[in-house]
């Protein structure tokens, strides 16, 4: 029996939306990852008037749109952060905090919103900085660490790790003040501030901030809305800050299709739609292709 | 004063009105050309799952919602047929029956419902073979000629020919039945046989049906719902039977551009949708660089 599943769709923008709306008419088995907050995400867009068939609606509505569509095909997402994709030859492994998905295919969908990498992030990756606290919290028993956090989802992430470490460095680079519960805040000290790099020497051992504060912190936990892809998957080809595709959204590695704002300009929203149907389709067409290799 | 266009975008399909909609987001000067009958052409389709935010619609429905999309941008439909796109190196003429038209940008999104030509088409073309009633009917004053319809709307084309040709041999190859106003129809000749081939000598003479019967016609107006990529523009790079293009949409022919099922498969709403929103966008930008040119 082959558990592999069809097709991993990665990212709940536009472009994975529309990916995974098309891979379900074509019957293909998948998972779409990412927050189910897309209301959220879409919320934040000004008017969108270049949407054909929707004129003067709010970023909410068309969310709301697009949310009715999925429910329609009876499509759920999988609130799960995918942190590592390993190439294994005829498929992929994706990994998700301790979870694990096999998949034929895989269609990166995370938009443009990873920002650049922190000094020294890059480097100490794995061994004091991580992008998953559900995966390497327990790593970090009893030491104090610092949790940088893109939006305020991430509030959950820090409330586990307080849980676990001692104490919390949490530093919000969103606008809202974070809400922790009275249970969990006591050993989470937030602090309004710009990372700048992080230091140590074999391990990290410090995130320094742009006050020229420094954060004794045995692990740093970058927790971004994604993860810049050449980091998420080694060897993909980029072209500047986005995933080099043809027109078929083919990246260079087989089996691996990218889709949205992740591709290039222009970042609008019926060009993600279009991608994410194309690459659905270029992904099904793989796998039929690949059907007795 | 510069009278030209900034972009003529050909074709109200997906594609053609997305490109419009951008257009008159970004501001610039543009005509939309093509049929007014947008949702005869979409009423066809079956229903339409995979345009997201659109669930369990049919074709007339989202025609609809595309229809009150242009109202409501107050874009308007020019309805006359592109017969031929003339390169002119710092902008293109083209031309609609009498009518031209100068523009700096063109983006071609006809559809690919413009079928192989026929034996003899190419070679006898503009020496009694044509694309457009109005503009070469009264070359053939008096004369006897044959018009191949694709759809119900080139009936009052042929009723023009009627009034100006002798006798009109009109083969609809559509399925329902001519309805000629009685005033128009005792000169035309309606055929129900398949068009095969075009003969002649320095002119065509003749128009050959699948049943071996021989129409002695002067010219052949094939009235096709658009006319073969190559045929409307020469020089433009095919692959295949679709316009080659690049990720933005551009083809060999700077300034133009093309979108939409002409560029190739997968032959579906929402990629020609996101096409047509590329395209524009690089139409623009391509008006900007050149503005001092």
């Amino acid at each position: 029996m082959d558990e592999k599943l069809d097709i991993a769709i990665i990212g709940t923008g536009p472009a994975g939306i529309s990916a995974a709306i098309t891979a379900a008419a074509r019957g293909k088995s998948f998972r779409l990852f990412g927050s189910r907050e897309i209301s959220a995400k879409l919320q934040k867009a000004h008017q969108i008037n270049n949407y054909p068939g929707f004129y003067g609606r709010s970023g909410s509505e068309i969310a709301q749109a697009f949310m009715d569509h999925l429910t329609a095909m009876h499509i759920g997402i999988t609130d799960e952060r995918i942190t590592n994709i390993y190439a294994m030859g005829s498929y992929f492994s994706l990994l998700a905090g301790q979870k694990q998905y096999d998949t034929k295919t895989v269609i990166i969908a995370t938009g443009v919103d990873f920002g650049k990498p922190y000094e020294g992030e890059e480097h100490f990756l794995g061994r004091g900085v991580s992008y998953c606290a559900t995966c390497d919290g327990m790593l970090y028993k009893g030491r104090d660490v610092a949790v940088i956090a893109s939006s305020a989802s991430e509030e959950k992430e820090a409330e586990f790790l307080a849980s676990v470490c001692s104490h919390i460095f949490y530093i919000p680079l969103y606008k809202e003040e974070p809400a922790f519960s009275s249970a969990d805040k006591a050993n989470i000290e937030v602090i309004h501030d710009v990372p700048e790099k992080i230091t140590g020497a074999l391990k990290a051992q410090q995130l320094i901030l742009k006050s020229g504060r420094s954060l004794d912190a045995a692990c740093t936990f970058i927790l971004r809305t994604s993860i810049a892809p050449a980091t998420l998957l080694s060897g993909l080809k980029m072209d500047g800050n986005h995933i080099a595709v043809n027109r078929k959204l083919e990246t260079n590695i087989p089996g691996c299709f990218a889709a949205g704002d992740i591709t290039g300009t222009p970042y609008q929203y019926v060009k993600a739609a279009g991608e994410g149907n194309v690459a659905a389709l270029s992904a099904a067409a793989y796998i039929d292709l690949h059907k007795n290799s």
